[in-house]
């Protein structure tokens, strides 16, 4: 499986952003350790996820490429297989489901994607997609489990490696799996012995769960601040991750919070909750990182500003009002 | 004054951060040219500010460091003079006016300055400053108006074309003009063709009609959300500005929120009113930069965003409280 992540990067790198590496010495002395933070909140999409979908795409055939492709998704993996197909030039179809992001179907559309509206529950959202693929043979591209999605995901810790040599941990958020499954095979492979650490919202902890029993046990329509992460593993990403992560933790939605707070406050980072939940479960102390190298995965920023803005600008205004009065 | 920045930089290299330059196809797109951002946001203490204030203080004698050192600011260089001083082992003494942002206040006594509360217009700063210097013989460090201060001020230019090479265009914020007085020297310096513009808010305009009169004429207390703008020209930086700089345009506060709000949602950058100036006046189109390179200072990030927080809090305790009740 690494020898697909060391594909996919050659596939992908001209194309993904090589997103910087940030950190803060006030984490640092906060967490007692050195914290190396991957952020793809700077990703093309402003999530990893634009790795995986442009992966999974150029590996279509011409055929396949001609017919089309189709996905479910809450918004991150939507957006990014949208501007993957606009760039490959591949019509794309999205089902999303009803309490997906506002901002997150808009900016589907705006990569060109037609977006089909669905119910939140996860069989509604297969649902809405077989019938369109029988009829257009378009190509499911899965937004987690998938072994095309699953390489590109990893390129994220294959270039966190490569930039900041050794680790002790590489610390990522988990949803669907994707992401910890391709960070923790990059991770094993270039460094046999860095522990992987995935964290999950305790309101949404099928992946806790299930890697504790040994067998899957999905979760329906969990309800957590983290839009990205309330969908469960798939059969894949259980398998590879059961093989290859060495603990999940949970954090609670205040911890999470808490964490987003300190992204944005100290370190200038606007990052989404599902993109801070991996540095919540670094500053929950569940696991003794004292004097450790730790890369951290930011996933993503995608959280819609809107109503804070408009409430910056209602401010000016009625400030201009009362001035008018003066 | 180039000699000074370039000895400058050899004196701060090691301690400031070397902010990476960022850029948007979205942003090229809009505004049809090539532009990048030099992040001064995500330097320490969240602003340009520490590296003048690291570069003044490093050049002090060992009697004025015993002394100490004092100064008036509405936040940014205040924290920046109180964690160089911190560094240096230098105490630091700070008039801020009574308008200036809590957090601002708070950061800069967490970096061990004492802290003076003075009335807020500009007079009442120096008031506040001058019987301590005459009773404790501390060295005044000027917020802009200090060679110094601006010499430190261009290094962030200097690093972004040494980065990036040759621009069209430099675009920059304007307050006291320490930053644009330092950007412009290090720009025309390195690239003898650039164009230099400051960007001033429009209702904090006094360097917009100082350089269209060719003289001094400072403003008394204006009201603009860019608190870091609201300080007027001083004697070195308007003769400076005169001299090296091209154009000074205004853009509304309306505008300044927009840019703020691109810089948000779309480059995931954490950015204060202050440091979205520059951008603001490149999305006001007043200049025509139609297939230019063109650098755009971000000169920091420090917002209160407690407020925001603390309302995504409640609304997690809302929610958990209905769940209990159901």
């Amino acid at each position: 499986m690494f020898r697909r992540i060391e594909r996919a990067y050659k596939r992908i790198k001209n194309v993904v952003v090589c997103t910087p590496v940030m950190s803060s010495g006030t984490l640092n002395k906060i967490v007692d350790c050195e914290c190396y933070l991957k952020c793809e909140n700077f990703q093309k999409t402003g999530a990893f996820k634009f790795r995986g979908a442009y992966n999974a795409l150029s590996q279509l055939s011409p055929e396949q490429k001609k017919r089309g492709v189709i996905t479910h998704s809450s918004g991150n993996h939507a957006q990014a297989l949208a501007l993957a197909a606009n760039i490959l030039e591949i019509k794309a179809v999205v089902a999303m489901p009803d309490n997906a992001s506002p901002m997150k179907v808009a900016a589907t559309k705006s990569y060109g994607a037609d977006v089909v509206i669905c119910n939140s529950y996860p069989t509604a959202r297969e649902n809405a997609v077989i019938p369109l693929i029988k009829t257009h043979g378009y190509s499911l591209i899965h937004p987690s489990d998938d072994l095309r999605i699953i390489a590109g995901a990893g390129t994220a810790a294959y270039e966190l490696i490569r930039e900041v040599g050794p680790l002790d941990y590489v610390v990522c958020p988990v949803g669907g799996g994707g992401l910890l499954s391709g960070t923790a095979i990059a991770s094993k492979s270039l460094l046999p012995s860095v522990k992987v650490v995935g964290v999950e919202p305790k309101n949404a902890d099928d992946a806790y769960r299930s890697f504790k029993a040994g067998k899957l046990i999905p979760m329906s329509n969990p309800d957590t601040i983290a839009d990205g992460l309330r969908t469960s593993l798939g059969h894949n990403t259980f398998r590879i991750i059961m093989e290859n992560v060495d603990k999940i933790i949970t954090v609670s939605e205040e911890e999470i919070v808490d964490a987003m707070q300190f992204l944005w406050e100290r370190m200038k980072l606007v990052v989404e909750p599902s993109g801070a939940v991996s540095l919540a479960g670094v500053l929950s102390k569940q696991i003794n990182l004292a004097s450790k190298k730790v890369g951290i995965i930011i996933s993503g920023g995608n959280i819609d500003l809107a109503s804070f803005f408009d409430g910056m600008k209602q401010n000016l205004a009625s400030k201009h009002a009362c001035s008018r009065k003066d």
